[in-house]
């Protein structure tokens, strides 16, 4: 018996999420599925990061058990024989039998991408949020590394996080953040100017809570407009309750881009 | 009567291409209705640039004449209603009564994008076209100049150019070239090194051929690979003869990103 841990990349839109549910098209049942055809073995994977309908990934992880004799190297690019075009295995290696995506020290660098533009550009409209308003970037950036270091994130949570509601702790620890304007295409002539560009907000941290970042980055824009200041953000910390931080970002403008595993 | 020019963006995927066709969905067909659902006039839009299928733009033109009493500036939100997620108008404004887009002096940018890494993006599947090579920017830099200025551009055409058939000119000037390494949303660890890398090739001039950026984005990455070299180019232009060129990149990777009037 060997475990594998794979690196998977998808576009979430067409998905219910990463987790199985029945009747519904999902990550993990791709997976299971296109495993079990290629080893014959039944198959359940166990997926590092269950994201949510509409959030991509370019590197959430899974890992699973198989006897089958394909090197451990080789099984990405066999299952991407098998796999449907929106997800893609990116990398394959041997892990510890006892090896669990989910108890294992890592950092995670999640994308969120803001397209700003008053008119949305149809190039970014799986993988942005529109949010069609003027965004004061360094106002962001000033806010957002209000969220460096370990803080309790009660208030950028969730309160339906099957953690907080176990009991167990909201102190996560955020190592970096980066709020950037970007153009993917570029923005071109005769628009309001802001056509096509997009506002990133990158964060990495060791762990994040159900739906903190998109609740994060659904504050800094408000900070980005003017609504919020950085001295907001840290009250909004310190309040420990949802109701005080600003909205929840759509879905579809998160990416997981990288697990870094320790 | 007031003929207003719309610059429009598409997602050109599930499009037959720009120009209208019987039975299929075009971005011309999709305006065309919605300025009739708009205003209640028969419309038939007179388009810049009639891009493929396949093929995107951020700043593409079109323009229409009209009765409605629609402030020209505000035709692109109007359009905005009614017209479908794919196609958007970006802004539109009030032009000569003779002012036509094809017959107008101009520079259009073209930007040609390509997913490098050896398992391809799913975010980028869409917008670029897969070449899971290593290659050589600086290299494909150093050729890509050789297309600056005027030149006869046979080798970079598709025979069946109607513009070439008809026994119009082959030369055109190229005012601009650039060749960059970047990557959309970042590549990641466990990966190749490569994964979610693009290689784009922007490229400006006063008017192409019938596939031309296309060809010479086909060239290049055989550039980058090491099969030609700079010198090769200046060959194939010199020999006006579409066999001595590279392949036609794919269109999915083409996007036309700006037209500036002039």
């Amino acid at each position: 018996m060997t475990r594998i841990l794979l690196t998977i990349a998808y576009d979430g839109t067409d998905f219910c999420g990463f987790q199985l549910q029945p009747g519904l098209r999902s990550v993990e049942g791709e997976l299971n599925a296109a495993i079990t055809k290629l080893t014959g073995e039944e198959m359940t994977v166990i997926g590092a990061s269950r994201t949510d309908s509409g959030v991509h990934a370019l590197g959430n992880a899974a890992v699973f058990d198989t006897e089958s004799s394909i090197p451990p190297e080789r099984f990405a690019n066999a299952l991407n024989t098998v796999l449907p075009d929106d997800v893609r295995a990116v990398a394959s290696r041997e892990v510890a039998p006892d090896w669990h995506p989910r108890h294992q020290n890592c950092e995670k660098t999640y994308i969120y991408r803001v397209d700003c533009g008053y008119v949305p550009s149809p190039m970014d409209s799986r993988y942005a949020m529109h949010f069609p308003r003027n965004l004061d970037v360094t106002r962001m950036q000033e806010a957002a590394v209000r969220f460096l270091g370990e803080h309790d994130f009660t208030s950028f949570s969730n309160p339906k996080s099957q953690v907080l509601m176990a009991g167990g702790s909201p102190v996560r620890t955020i190592t970096g953040i980066r709020v950037k304007q970007e153009n993917t295409f570029g923005s071109n002539e005769g628009s309001d100017g802001r056509f096509g560009e997009l506002v990133t907000i990158e964060v990495t941290g060791t762990g994040f809570l159900y739906n903190m970042v998109r609740i994060m980055a659904g504050t800094l824009l408000d900070v980005g407009t003017g609504r919020f200041t950085a001295d907001d953000v840290t009250a909004m910390l310190e309040a420990k309750d949802r109701t005080k931080a600003g909205m929840t970002a759509e879905a579809k403008g998160l990416c997981l881009k990288e697990i870094r595993w320790q």
